[in-house]
């Protein structure tokens, strides 16, 4: 079966609608639940569908039940000129990180340089919503989280240590675009094997090992994910780790289960407190377009920037729709019909 | 013949001190001299040979040859509460680097993060030898750099577009050792390559690909380094280059020549404006121990944190002494030689 014959496309304006009200009857308030609305299915546009509105129905859920706060009391716990600490208070991760970010940008604006960590809180989406934030700012932005335990192993090990945390840097441009670099720090994540597997098709040599230690392909065997690179992988998947983690307040991933709150970490720098903004966007530009000019290996159209093919994919969905797959939209409909919201699309 | 059997003994006080006389030879300041031979011996006691008195013969010769200034005027010339911008008169890179995260360790203090740029100045040296200061005041330090023109591919590409940008992380721990994170973007360097060449031995595959962007094992068809991890590697290697770079009044990799000079980028992050210095060592403390405590893979001995293969070669090296490459030290008797210095140091 095709995959592609599985989508159906869904206007993004519906969607967000749509998902604001299914927050809201979870009992988020306005505010949340329209900043989820749109961090989800800006998400989705990107065609990072794992991060989007495809966890809609786990945080609906997760309110519903009361394991997670759908009205927290977000507070700034730490304060200096540069930094802030916000706790979370056990409630959706997006809007505390959205303020951490916001607070990170204020501080640099005046400091050069800001940061902030959210503790307390639940998963936050994808990284670069809250790196993006900065770079629409003329700002550097950065952003990382943890994903829980371990789940991801160190070279020589024959367990996971470390959890496959994301990273992510938005570097804004002049006329061109933004580039934005999304990545785990695992060499793939359990989604992605899980997703191959159940097409049947093979595991890339190198991701998985055996719960000996033992590299294999064959994923029923496999018990560890592998770090991206090696001890490179190893050591920025622990890194960040340790600023979305001890630094505010947290733990490493060796001390973590899954379903506990996470922390979140973003650093925003102000461009133009460091050079001229326009003579930085001036050489970011002319390196973009020098990239693009590159010649390409056979076989491949062009070289693309980090993110690139994200913006276009958004480019093209906000006026033509975004596909969704049916599993994904069947369990949006699931907690739709649960709540009484009727859904925005035609099956 | 036995890579081992080609080295020579060198004590560090010696080696100290023969640095620093080489540098005022050629022209440097005694402060500039002591911090040269200081931060190269550490490097050297750390095992990153090629970072360390390796590169004093070729520092010393661009001095006497007016390539680079050993006198130069190190000036501030930007400054906000958070950040910094040192302008390195084209002189060594150590200097202005050390004075940066100087810089940056200051204004954390105050401001919870601050972070501190140079710009026309030489190499820095091994990235851990800045990102280490931070961690010995109790803040989390980053440092990164630029390596100059392009040598690393993108994906998809079948030229070198982004430079091979390393980038360090040191974390402070309690009664363990800090956890020392020093990488570079690339699947490996040419150093490597023409190392492994050179003894004969197989380059291993992913490193390497042809003119026409083919990979190769044949170090004599390989034009362009790979990026480690695909993706990953290109993304941080070209972000590592816009810090390290653009942000600071620089250059991008596909519009630098080698030999220019550099640009070099530091944060330091003040655990304790965060939360409580002794909580977040506890904690990676415990994390570190459970690290060590994991189930090794077969034939390996223990699973090691990032770095601390460096701390225990340092240890050693510190009292035995440092073995270094017959060719190294063949390099530092020449430069030694043509100024009327006396090696410290056996044949």
């Amino acid at each position: 079966m095709n995959q592609e014959s599985q989508d159906i496309i869904v206007q993004p304006d519906p969607l967000r609608e749509f998902a604001t009200t299914l927050y809201q009857k979870a009992g988020v308030s306005v505010e949340h639940a329209e900043l989820m609305a749109e961090l989800q299915v800006e998400t989705d546009l990107r065609n990072v569908h794992s991060h989007g509105t495809r966890m809609l129905a786990w945080y609906v859920r997760s309110m519903l039940s009361g394991e997670m706060n759908a009205k927290p009391e977000i507070r700034v716990v730490q304060e200096a000129p540069g930094i802030a600490v916000i706790d979370g208070d056990n409630g959706l991760g997006h809007p505390p990180s959205a303020l951490a970010m916001k607070m990170a940008i204020e501080k640099a604006k005046s400091a050069g340089i800001g940061a902030a960590g959210v503790r307390n809180a639940g998963h936050f989406g994808a990284a670069a919503c809250y790196s993006m934030m900065a770079a629409e700012e003329k700002m550097i932005g950065f952003a990382t989280t943890n994903t829980g335990g371990p789940s991801v192993g160190a070279p020589g090990a024959a367990a996971a240590v470390i959890a496959n945390n994301p990273l992510s840097y938005a570097l804004p441009a002049g006329e061109e675009r933004p580039i934005v670099l999304d990545m785990a720090c695992g060499a793939s994540s359990w989604g992605k094997v899980r997703t191959l597997q159940m097409y049947g098709k093979p595991i890339p040599p190198g991701w998985l090992l055996t719960a000996d230690g033992v590299p294999t392909e064959d994923p029923d065997e496999g018990r560890i994910l592998t770090p991206a690179a090696g001890p490179r992988g190893y050591g920025l998947g622990l890194t960040m780790g340790i600023l979305a983690g001890p630094l505010v307040g947290g733990l490493m991933a060796c001390h973590k289960h899954q379903g506990e709150p996470s922390e979140h970490f973003f650093i925003a720098i102000n461009v133009s407190s460091f050079t001229d903004f326009a003579a930085y966007a001036d050489e970011i530009d002319r390196g973009i377009r020098a990239i693009h000019a590159t010649k390409a290996a056979e076989g491949v159209d062009q070289v693309y920037l980090p993110g690139e093919i994200e913006w276009l994919k958004r480019e093209a969905w906000v006026n033509d729709g975004i596909p969704l797959h049916v599993d994904h939209l069947r369990e949006l409909a699931s907690v739709a019909g649960e709540l009484g919201v009727e859904i925005c699309w035609e099956w």
